[in-house]
């Protein structure tokens, strides 16, 4: 039996551990091409490059034996998925894996995500896609905890497939692997950043900003993914990408525009 | 009677020709805040700016009397929207209004569009937001046609309200006043992009691509937007930004993970 394909991206560049450590579980279970930003592509949304070149090279970064096949490109996440079906693969892939994300794409992170755009973009292609993260920004983040349950997944994802126009948003909670309670489908939990911006000045007298901010969770659901991480539970939040609000059109047709 | 605030941005660049269409339209109705980006961020997305810095300057664009204010940002549209409301303005607008965008950002363009990420930043925060875009990429196009109709779904939404988490994308098609048969409220049309990479060579012997594309419409519905637009209808999607596929929920809990 043909082994599946896989093609594996992030936004974090393809040097980070999250990727790296999802190309080790996905190599155990098809062969796996991995086409990835060049540099770290976090809060890209689902940005793509118009009107400007984009690069690609073929590397080398595992010496091992039975190392996949790897990209880089100059682009954004969706960049590299749009590149990888077109250009880059020589069959069409049986899944998509975007991660492991180093961070939450819990609830509203994932309109921000990078992770999530290349998943999504691979679902608008029609091919089945799941975007994994870890919630731990540390680069030295310890992967380890969620490999069976993202082996798991993936395996179930291949096996079943994911309902036409869904990807799955997959987040893992900080914990160890016996802390780890069990996965659960999930909702994304209601929230947003209460930002605030350091204004600085710089050197030459010029103000600038960083922003930084802090999570609103304005949901007490126990059917969504902030619930399920905060126990300790991996969250699957099937994500759509037809936003129309379905139960707004009713009310905006009483306007008589 | 207090007039209403409206923030004003875009994902064109401040100088844009949609943007000063729209501004002139708002000034007719409330007192008008202009933050956009200092230069043109089509295809960004839900972008943002994290680990970099951001700049913004208060300009004088117009110099007309009763000329709002007006500040550029160096960010994407959703930094835009998160700086002013953060910093910029004194008071909470009453309304976010982004666009006119240079092209259309109906069906699955709304993935990919600025205009329409600057509106959703602001639904975000819990302000009544609405994206418009007109099915013209030329920079000089003519926004005139849907002048009134532009202002008449303003009025109305700040009249009526927009439904909690809710933001409106609306499209304008390309076509002279009286061409246009009315406004129509719409489900996002399932479509795609078809892309093609237009591979080059540089100077230096370097490998690099332009990304180029066909859309291809998936959906035959008489109720979503690209049939509005089709038929000289502007077309009013409620988009929302919890993006989970609930009809998935209780099939992905039969894999019994």
């Amino acid at each position: 039996m043909k082994k599946p394909l896989i093609l594996v991206t992030n936004d974090d560049g393809i040097t980070a551990p999250g990727l790296r450590s999802l190309i080790r579980y996905m190599k155990e279970i098809g062969d796996v091409v991995v086409v990835a930003p060049d540099s770290p592509q976090s809060g890209k949304g689902h940005a793509i490059t118009v009107d400007e070149t984009l690069f690609s090279a073929k590397l080398v970064v595992d010496k091992e034996k039975g190392a996949p096949l790897e990209y880089s490109c100059s682009g954004t996440p969706a960049d590299c998925v749009k590149l990888a079906l077109q250009e880059l693969l020589d069959r069409r892939p049986d899944i998509c894996v975007s991660g492991i994300n180093h961070g939450s794409n819990a609830s509203i992170n994932v309109i921000y995500s990078g992770t999530m755009s290349a998943a999504i973009e691979a679902g608008i292609e029609g091919i089945p896609a799941i975007g994994f993260s870890l919630c731990d920004y540390a680069w030295e983040a310890d992967f380890s905890a969620a490999e069976e349950a993202i082996k798991t997944i993936v395996k179930k994802a291949l096996k079943y497939g994911i309902p036409e126009d869904v990807v799955l948003n997959v987040n893992i909670p900080k914990a160890s692997k016996e802390d780890i309670k069990g996965i659960k489908i999930c909702r994304q939990a209601r929230a947003n950043w209460k930002e605030k911006f350091d204004k600085r000045t710089s050197p030459s007298g010029r103000d600038y900003y960083w922003l930084t901010g802090e999570f609103e969770l304005l949901d007490k659901g126990e059917d969504t993914d902030e619930w399920a991480l905060a126990h300790n539970y991996i969250s699957v939040v099937p994500t759509q990408f037809d936003l129309t609000a379905h139960h707004a059109i009713q009310g905006l047709n009483s306007w008589e525009l």
